[in-house]
């Protein structure tokens, strides 16, 4: 829920202070060294701040933190759906900071965390990994589920079933996510930073866009797929080779030490040299895992990006052609860059 | 996506200065005057902040703002799902808004947002009452779908599927939520501040706790029903009789004026008297409506609340009794404080 603090110190040791109820969940997920707290119960109606203030002040003083340069995120950031609703600090994390290490001298961590959370350990590869394989459960059945007559949401539904309910799912502790339907018309919207499903019912010949960010025990993936319902027709079948010759120029551009730029270049050359160049709105792609929807994380696969790639970094490939008033269609799946290239995590 | 600034005037104006993707349902969904900002696009990579700072500057002079008394959060709160990922400024806001109002006095106002969001205008009731039918939706096929043998998480994709397709949804520009099926020993976890769904089979007597945080448009609501797997024995009866009795108790004792803790204490005393005074874990409710999930939210139904009814307050009243290794039941309705007493706005 969010109430919690963790603290890594310069020695690599992970502490995190937690309510006492998230205990059994954050120690299956984690290695951390575990304190709970007590939260506010019947016989005290207190806040977070409250409740966390004393178990944090024990730890900053058995660490020996108390003249420590400790560094804080102050830039804003994307925080992805960890439960129907979460703690917001707000300005008193610092000021909690403050009240228990008032000699503490504080910098800014952002560009850091940043970096260390672009580029993915081989245990966060492969929770990833997990997280992309629940989500290709539920794009299984995507294809018989787009039909002509069927609204928006009802395939939405299919596949949230299909994904929630798969036997892979039970290997997270936690696996949860949003799947998004838009067709017609409404794929072209999905440009947008946000998707949306509607009630609208799919038409013959409507493109229909699948979007999926979804969880397992906070790995978040980022797919698309795009059917038609029914036979594609000429110029849908000019989109779909074209995204599908940009999502490969893409993937050969990938390999350690190339400009994320670069990147973007191949896959936008192709759509360009296809005529859909003003079609394709948006940037390549972004830094993936972490957070659902995040166009600043690192590695940025923009035009202007100054990123380069490096090992374990995780992006998406997204690819895409939209034309206002009669649809969409982009391919997104999830790569991470090895030695010798790019390994796409989402290979369905 | 939350990369937007709200402006309230003491004169009662609200301007909202947003990313231009947002701009559509913004204004289907508020009266506000509403100023669009371009994002960062394929020509410019930049941050929120940086997006949004001129657009502010202009708005704040042209209001004549520059050297006002402006109200901020300060203390934590409770930030619900409202996307997969959202936009959380962390200390950047102060910094933003002091580059753009230097002069500016600033003072914390979370107080007094806290009192006008516990106090609902007729329309603000009217939206919570429409989110609420629609998640009445999903609970209309529960009873069926509680079946010997089905998964805890084939439970929640039924009533997750008859939720998001149902008519009533159509009504809302973005209707959306997360449903939760704990059973058997499993619902005896449901006492603790999240829910959560789980791959296990329900068995034959099991305690089946279905639990809905769903939103319409910005409104949530917080609804639990139990269910028995076959018929129930003696033992559950017993809970349920219970747990209903103190229902009617604490809706009999809300009106305008009536103490908080009265509520609680209408729900405990009847909890106590059959036996499951240790068993009814938490307090008899919460603030809801603009968040899924927030014990803090007013008024708080609990022993040592000062908060104090009021026309307009919305909040849950969820009597439950849990029993470690055995199972727990909860009935939870969202209310409204009217003049004559208490509104159930989820009377199904």
């Amino acid at each position: 829920m969010g109430a919690s603090i963790a603290i890594f110190t310069a020695q690599g040791e992970l502490l995190v202070v937690l309510p006492e109820d998230e205990i059994e969940l954050a120690g299956k997920s984690s290695q951390a060294t575990l304190t709970p707290y007590k939260p506010a119960d019947l016989a005290r109606l207190i806040t977070p701040v409250e409740a966390i203030t004393d178990p944090l002040r024990s730890i900053i003083l058995r660490l020996g933190l108390r003249r420590a340069t400790i560094g804080i995120q102050v830039e804003p950031g994307m925080q992805p759906a960890s439960y129907a609703s979460c703690t917001d600090f707000r300005p008193a994390l610092f000021k909690l900071m403050q009240s228990v290490m008032p000699d503490a001298t504080y910098i800014a961590c952002d560009q850091v965390l940043e970096q260390l959370k672009a580029q993915k350990t081989p245990t966060e590869l492969e929770q990833l990994g997990k997280a992309a394989e629940i989500a290709a459960t539920g794009f299984g059945i995507a294809a018989n589920s787009v039909r002509v007559g069927r609204r928006e949401a009802e395939v939405a539904a299919d596949i949230q079933a299909a994904f929630q309910t798969c036997p892979k799912a039970a290997e997270a502790q936690r696996s949860y996510g949003f799947i998004f339907c838009m067709s017609g018309p409404n794929s072209a919207c999905a440009s947008a930073a946000y998707a949306r499903t509607r009630q609208r019912k799919i038409e013959q010949g409507d493109l229909v866009m699948i979007h999926a960010n979804t969880c397992a025990d906070g790995y978040w993936t980022d797919i698309t797929r795009t059917y038609t319902a029914g036979a594609p027709d000429q110029r849908k079948e000019a989109m779909r080779s074209a995204i599908t010759k940009a999502s490969k120029a893409a993937l050969a551009a990938v390999r350690p030490g190339v400009s994320a730029r670069e990147v973007d270049g191949a896959a936008r050359r192709v759509m360009v040299a296809h005529g859909f160049g003003d079609a394709f709105k948006h940037s390549t792609g972004h830094g993936v895992g972490f957070a659902a929807v995040d166009a600043n994380a690192l590695p940025r696969i923009h035009p202007h990006s100054p990123d380069v790639l490096d090992v374990g970094m995780t992006f998406n490939i997204e690819p895409a052609a939209y034309f206002d008033g009669y649809g969409g269609m982009r391919h997104c799946d999830v790569v991470a860059v090895t030695r010798d290239g790019a390994s796409v995590l989402t290979g369905f």
